[in-house]
């Protein structure tokens, strides 16, 4: 693998790159994202070697990192583009949408389905680093839809970067990635909400906060760019997810107005389980 | 200061006990815990010297760590048995009930309530580590009601510890407290629930869960003997902030099944300036 183009120059396209070049520094790697401060900064930082909005047609790899709403129709045109010689492979949140969107194109065979399961509450080049996809997830859906031959390309850059490959099937995916990521972040920035408009009334509040709420409302510090297009792109299953989550805090809030020390106390009780669930869990 | 004796020999009593030790190791510690493999453990781990219930009529300094809806009775009995020269202070998460129980007490004047603003997801003594309270935050409530020489034996234990002292009354310690600390517990804890519930039709979910999950999910495996009181001592703060946390769901739910992108978007965009609230503030 000689040449690698990545489209979305942020915190995962970015730690991509520099994750590859850490350990194939020979590759030639270009790129390009919509914001000009990005290309700017992706030079700066060494993450791309060239600003060129298309892959060459010899590029080995494009790597598609845009938010998941612009995922379709880039990639589509990406395909319509590409030699005969390149692998696609997007890092969407969500792929259900995406693989019907690509199901019946006629290049369909030079596209992956990818996910890695990393991230962190920043975005943009300045948040990339060369180690956010070590040791982690990647999944990868519909597999036996792309060629074998152009799959050996992804899979070299993802040992590259010892990362785990996962398959799926993308309802799946879609359907735990609600629960266990999109959820987390929607929880999170519901709680940042609710205690900022407290502010409103209680100017020092956050002076009383400790580790626990910092850990807890983390994630609303991620970006709307990314996450407005996940939520609605994951639309059923998130809603699912959040209407039980609703549903659990309603019971929750029953208990407490009834005073119900013995049913609040064993629902903690059996929570505290989720201890055992992730130490053994993929704690990518 | 020459004599401490704590009541509580978990995360918060242990760690007070091991800090203090630490900086004034000519301290005796005396300790009681009516968990006997607690008393065992705090004496392996070197949290205290020996076991007793009762303090020493010289002792300076009793500290009360024990569950929220324990203190109150706790509190009575020990300033009613404690000498003139014994100041008294409890860690209780909740400070309104536990001042207006011990108003008119005789011995009012011997007793601190306080609130150490710091703990982590684990409990018992073996969970107890020196540096817990190591500059973090100790709000107390009331200071005025306390005697002022004996207060000064207070201060001198936490400044050995490098605590931040702040001062609150008590309803605004709880009413803040509900916000910024006792709901994140519970948006954690329903996290959690939410998806143990989905584990049961899908058994590997967790092993999609990433970093983001984790964190916000941390809080979960928090201990029911402390939390069911905690929520219980404070329901009427709680229940506001969970009605508010549960509003600010369902109107982000219903911008979702309405597919308001720019709605979702701003409303992110909003919440996250909550990454320069909380770099201000006390991240103890």
């Amino acid at each position: 693998m000689k040449k690698v183009h990545i489209i979305g120059l942020g915190l995962l396209g970015g730690s991509f790159a520099l994750g590859l070049r850490k350990s194939k520094p020979e590759i030639s790697i270009t790129g390009f994202d919509i914001d000009t401060q990005n290309q700017k900064d992706a030079l700066t930082l060494g993450i791309i070697d060239k600003v060129q909005e298309k892959a060459d047609a010899d590029t080995d790899l494009v790597i598609l990192a845009t938010p998941a709403n612009t995922l379709a129709k880039i990639l589509i045109q990406t395909l319509d583009e590409v030699g005969p010689e390149t692998l696609v492979v997007d890092f969407g949140s969500t792929k259900e949408a995406l693989c019907k969107a690509v199901a019946n194109h006629p290049k369909r065979a030079q596209f992956l389905a990818g996910h890695p399961i990393a991230g962190t509450e920043y975005s943009g080049p300045k948040a990339a680093f060369d180690s956010l996809l070590d040791r982690k997830v990647f999944i990868i859906c519909e597999m036996e839809k792309t060629d074998i031959h152009l799959k050996a390309k992804a899979y070299d850059a993802l040992e590259a970067l010892n990362m785990k490959i996962r398959f799926m099937d993308p309802e799946e995916h879609d359907r735990q990635l609600a629960f266990v990521s999109h959820l987390s972040h929607i929880s999170s920035f519901m709680l940042g909400k609710t205690v900022l408009d407290k502010m409103e009334d209680d100017r020092n509040i956050f002076d009383m906060a400790g580790s626990g709420f910092a850990s807890t409302v983390r994630l609303a510090k991620s970006s709307p760019a990314m996450w407005a297009p996940i939520v609605l792109e994951n639309k059923g299953n998130v809603l699912e997810a959040l209407g039980k989550y609703i549903d659990c805090l309603q019971g929750f809030k029953q208990k407490i107005e009834s005073e119900d020390f013995d049913g609040l106390y064993r629902e903690m009780q059996e929570i505290n389980q989720i201890r055992d669930v992730l130490d053994l869990g993929g704690k990518s």
